[in-house]
């Protein structure tokens, strides 16, 4: 069987392997997609995923994609959202990890632009009245301020959040943990209609495709990592917007959190993750955005380029950069030890680097960009699939 | 003049310069209570002070505290609570500041008995029925726990708390910022006198007087000292509750907040403690048994007093009580240094082994005791005044 190309690969996987299989994110980041997938054919991910990639018909998602007007958008395309790139640091929760393989996309808005400047709003299916007027309140006035409102179309919390945005005349996105053609829960049938015609949906799964608990754990990554920070507004002790809420620890974003009455059960998860020192208490969009608005814009320096490749950079990544050799390869100990940071701190900067173009990693380590454009050499624009 | 003893001396101290007056506060510690008596006649804090002191007759006294059955007690009384101390090292906050150079009491209770575990519940005057229902619940359970509620008898969660802990058949401390013959608020009187009754009800100031702003301030300090930690339930963005919370943190108790719905103005106060890192977020007595608990334990294993003088020392006080000398004085500085823990450490552990009749201190600094009882020698039991 001839190799497939890295977008036609990707796709494939995308149909063949469950979102957010941790071992798939590996692979791939190993070998990249192309021999991924030769490799996925030859059971390298279990027999079943090998079964399924031996029947795997192209022609029929392209048949989904154009008649439901879905695109396919991988890493280095110009429209992938730049933190979406940090879930390659994140430790798996519950089985699932890694960076997207790719993302399906319904709707008019272009995703990169929406995710650089996005706040998420989660939170229970059965909320009470008091939080739906609190995540309505939140994402008025986001979505009023410019900034994107990412969640998950659930019942309750997600939907008010996404409704909001939408009557504010603002920019939403909904996260889909399901076919970005499949109107599900079927009573946010409406919303999500309006929501493909005028703003964004995303998934990581094929048109088609049911949701599933494990889906939707997998999805909240995404949730949590196309956000700038994260509000959990009303959530049962056991819920799964406290999933999403460890996403958002784990990808080092700010996670906010609602406080209501002590009485009232759907607060207690708010409630609890303020106690545990894991997320900020807010109570309205200006607190949220005290805590996330300086990350928004530097995320928009970023997208926007500076004149030289190195202006607009922090002192702390400065000297990251300047610790990258331009011809050999570093480890990211090598570049601790030289910039003087520990790992962690090198790690982040230099996932930022590579965002902004300015360094590059082979499987021998990392270096300094070549071009200064590393991120989008050789991949082309954003295509249909 | 003769000069008077030193519990005559504060009682006329106390009927004539304004409750927590700081320069009172250092010219008592400073000289002495009989001294400072002397002194203040002679106009040492100022003209008014002295006029009030020349026409001061003890008899007055005597009269109102037989009528009343009011007593007075002294730092160094088997009665007096440990945690009042702690003033000492507070700085003022609103020109308030200092031990109380003495304290009326009104009712039945033991003041250092109810003080070593207690917790002040406090808040808005004009709470909303949440915070009252909050307050109740919070005040019964702390009070079926064997805590005494602590607050200041005022309208609205103060009264709701004391209510509850009456109700509940536990202990509470009304800690007032007028004379403890005196029903202030009148809506409260009822309420006032079961406390005296049954409970307690404590004020710097003398019987006769009435509150003012300056007094209510002085006050918070007493009721923050008093517990071992206050939660604030409800509260306006400026507000009574806030000065508490601040005395709180000053005495380096923890200060604990109960949310609120986000349209609450009453909740205002609490969610900005919270956000402010100044506040613990509870919901319920556990949550706050949890912060507090092993401090009021603390507390009561000090005042069982031990088998051995340094029995039941953690290794921190333990060592700062090693670094003191038995017959030389020693600065707070030489303390850190042969202890190796920093200043504020080291004197907050000095106070401690102060209370535990372990240390001692004089202008030329501080010792072991030499009886291993310093705190208690020569100030005999409590007398009413």
């Amino acid at each position: 069987m001839a190799a497939l190309p890295d977008r036609a690969a990707r796709i494939a996987l995308s149909c063949v392997v469950d979102a957010g299989d941790p071992s798939l994110a590996a692979l791939v980041a190993e070998v990249g997609a192309s021999e991924a997938w030769a490799r996925v054919i030859d059971s390298a991910l279990g027999e079943p995923a090998a079964r399924r990639a031996a029947q795997f018909d192209h022609r029929q998602v392209e048949i989904l994609s154009r008649h439901y007007r879905v695109r396919f958008v991988v890493p280095g395309d110009e429209e992938w959202p730049a933190g979406l790139d940090d879930l390659r640091f994140v430790a798996p929760i519950q089985r699932r990890a890694g960076v997207p393989i790719g993302l399906w996309l319904r709707g008019p808005r272009h995703l990169g632009d929406l995710s650089g400047r996005a706040v998420a709003i989660v939170g229970s299916r059965a909320a009470t009245a008091y939080g739906i007027e609190a995540a309505t309140d939140l994402a008025t006035d986001l979505a009023a301020g410019g900034w994107t409102v990412v969640s998950g179309a659930a019942h309750g919390i997600d939907a008010a959040a996404h409704r909001a945005a939408v009557a504010a005349g603002g920019a939403t996105l909904a996260v889909l943990a399901n076919g970005v053609d499949i109107a599900y829960p079927k009573g946010n049938a409406t919303l999500l209609s309006a929501i493909a015609q005028d703003h964004l949906i995303v998934s990581e799964l094929p048109p088609g495709q049911s949701p599933s608990r494990i889906r939707f754990l997998a999805r909240n990554r995404i949730i949590a990592a196309a956000a700038v920070g994260t509000v959990v507004v009303e959530a049962a002790h056991r819920s799964g917007a406290r999933n999403t809420a460890s996403w958002t620890v784990e990808c080092g974003r700010p996670l906010m959190a609602v406080p209501g009455p002590v009485y009232s059960a759907m607060s207690a998860g708010p409630h609890q993750l303020v106690r545990d020192g894991r997320a900020s208490l807010v109570t309205c969009a200006a607190e949220v955005l005290e805590l996330v608005s300086a990350l928004g814009s530097n995320v928009a320096v970023e997208q926007r380029g500076p004149d030289r490749p190195t202006d607009g950079l922090d002192e702390q990544r400065l000297s990251v950069f300047e610790a990258l050799p331009a011809r050999a390869f570093a480890t990211v100990e090598d570049v601790s030890r030289r910039s003087g940071h520990p790992v962690p701190t090198v790690l982040a900067q230099l996932a930022a680097l590579e965002r902004a173009g300015l360094a590059e990693v082979e499987e021998r380590g990392w270096r300094t960009s070549r071009d200064g454009s590393a991120s989008t050499t050789g991949r082309g624009g954003q295509a249909h699939g």
